[in-house]
């Protein structure tokens, strides 16, 4: 392989790549990326065997050929390196020389024949969805996903059509917490998936940052146990996570009692003075609904206790619940809108969040001890 | 006590104690600050015991007394409040309860009586060093300074006279590498010192943080043990480093035969690519010096070889010799001149960094075996 490229288009493939290079050393080849020669352009692939990304960039293809090499290494490589052109020669087997005017990198390769196999993209039917729709989706509910290795069906985000066939769902859960999120999109008919299917949360966050850069459409499939996405001249592929999503409907509640309406932004200002004194392991905030007013309270078992007021409309019964500070700042910084609503049938029970601006998103949050 | 201040010139004060404050669980009363009230202000103290800050700000003073709490909870308290006046009242011994429009902070306190006995400024001589000489002094020395607890002399820059009485010196090094600096400083005679004296690296380091925000001069003084600085409105003390500090004028070599002139700028750039492919514990790279050029290559046993040049002027004997990547990085990016100088006898012995806009400033590195 002897090919030459633009040292800016090459080194932001590079940077693509980085998050689905496979950090920990279990497999040392999928420490490296595959580089192979098109026509007029070089395909950059990394994978740690669940989540594959292919990228492209232009390129003069004096020899094509193929070579993989470590990804890390070379990303810094071309980080060093100012803007212009910079070659790329394999003068032996398993061998890069990238040659950049007065320096020269030689870099040790592996056989690309040992590279594991890659998923191609034959075969999906493809479906595009708004970039910003589709980003909008995974912010809301990836925060509620699980991040223990244990349970690894709620290592994910759950996708599936909407019983009206009109909106595509997504929920997250950890089992303590839960969001969901429907969106209209158009065209969804044409999504082949009879039944949900849950998304690697490595994988989604990765194409969060993918989309971060991209306006329209980003095309989408799903063919047995992946999922395809093309984000701009990027493919990205997913292995499904295996198993079955719980059943998360029963745990949305219906019909909570207690109604509370609360300004966001006075609900996080608080929220934030209050963890200033929570105990760090517990992480407890306690809450209390009483004569037109939320107090709540943080206490640190050396430290002291943070205790203030909230304006809120309420209706129903006094009450004091506790919850995990965290679920709730993560709630306040993501939605949007000016109130949230909170739906509470007792201390126990799982409460719902939802914001007075969007009828198609909800939190559902469990309650802790206090 | 009780006493209301303002939120941001409290917070600023909490700022900068939060680089003394001990952050080992040694002592927990380290962890506090001493809250003193004063005539209209409020003194903020902190100590770990060598280096002690004494700060203040203005102060609305309805109870005179003293309390002690937690240094990091009060700062993160305070970086939650908006700004205004907040009341701070001490309703029975060792409980401050900080009132803020809808909240109330009762924070755990300890007996201020507990609290360390801390260093007075009283008998100090002070002289006055401008702001931004002191910060360059800092700056071209802390980062030649040992880290490892061991050898604890080497844990601080040292300070003295230079011997024609015009100069102030600063010396640091960790065995390996060594930065010295004379600077002209008006009144030096002002100044008690007869011999030279370590100044610990942290409290250098805090130092150089406070006189970051100030203009005009810096008032310093040394008595017995102890150093102590007025940096506008705050105080800083520091217990001096115990110990001789190294004969370090017989390291600095002298008649060095070869002599090197090379863009700094072009040096760093090459250094930067090299060291792509170091070795991650070696961290070695080589520098050759053969027919008007230096190449320098970095050499990583798994990755591969990044070797490059540099135009560079020099008379002597051709030469290869090896350095730590991160002295010359230090050394390249403190430095301010166009070119750097070195000066090298053989591949063994330490080899001298000057600029050529800086006659006062020199730094030593021990070459590695390559």
């Amino acid at each position: 392989m002897k090919i030459s490229v633009d040292r800016d288009s090459f080194s932001r493939c590079l940077t693509r790549l980085q998050g689905v290079v496979e950090k920990r050393n279990t497999m040392p080849v999928l420490a490296n990326c595959l580089i192979r020669s098109g026509d007029d352009k070089v395909y950059l692939l990394a994978t740690d065997l669940d989540i594959t990304i292919i990228d492209s960039c232009p390129a003069k293809v004096k020899k094509p050929g193929s070579v993989s090499v470590n990804a890390r290494k070379l990303y810094e490589i071309f980080k060093e390196l100012e803007p212009g052109e910079v070659e790329l020669d394999e003068p032996e087997a398993q061998k890069l020389v990238i040659n950049y005017q007065n320096f020269v990198f030689d870099l040790q390769g592996i056989n690309p024949e040992e590279y594991p196999l890659l998923p191609s993209d034959e075969g999906y039917e493809y479906f595009g969805i708004e970039a910003e729709i589709l980003s909008e989706m995974i912010d809301k509910t990836i925060y509620a996903a699980a991040v223990e290795e244990g349970r690894f069906t709620l290592n994910g985000i759950f996708m599936e059509k909407h019983e009206d066939g009109k909106n595509l769902r997504f929920v997250a859960t950890d089992g303590h917490r839960l969001a969901l999120i429907d969106r209209e999109v158009e065209g969804l008919e044409s999504l082949n998936l009879e039944k949900g299917v849950i998304l690697p949360k490595k994988g989604m966050s990765e194409l969060d940052k993918l989309i971060g850069s991209v306006e329209g459409k980003i095309e989408l499939g799903v063919k047995e146990n992946h999922i395809a996405l093309r984000i701009g001249d990027t493919l990205l592929f997913m292995r499904l996570v295996d198993g079955e999503f719980p059943e998360y409907r029963r745990v949305i509640p219906e019909d909570n009692p207690l109604k509370i309406k609360i300004s966001r932004e006075e609900f996080l200002k608080s929220l934030r003075k209050a963890s200033t004194l929570v105990d760090e392991k517990a992480r407890s905030v306690k809450l209390s609904f009483k004569d037109g007013k939320m107090t709540i309270e943080g206490r640190h078992p050396s430290f002291g206790i943070a205790r203030g007021e909230c304006a809120c409309e309420f209706q129903g019964e006094e009450l004091e619940i506790g919850f995990n500070d965290r679920y709730l700042y993560d709630i306040l910084t993501t939605v949007s809108g000016e109130n949230i609503l909170m739906e509470i049938k007792d201390e126990m029970s799982p409460v719902l969040f939802k914001t007075d601006d969007d009828e198609k998103y909800l939190c559902v949050v469990m309650p802790m001890r206090i």
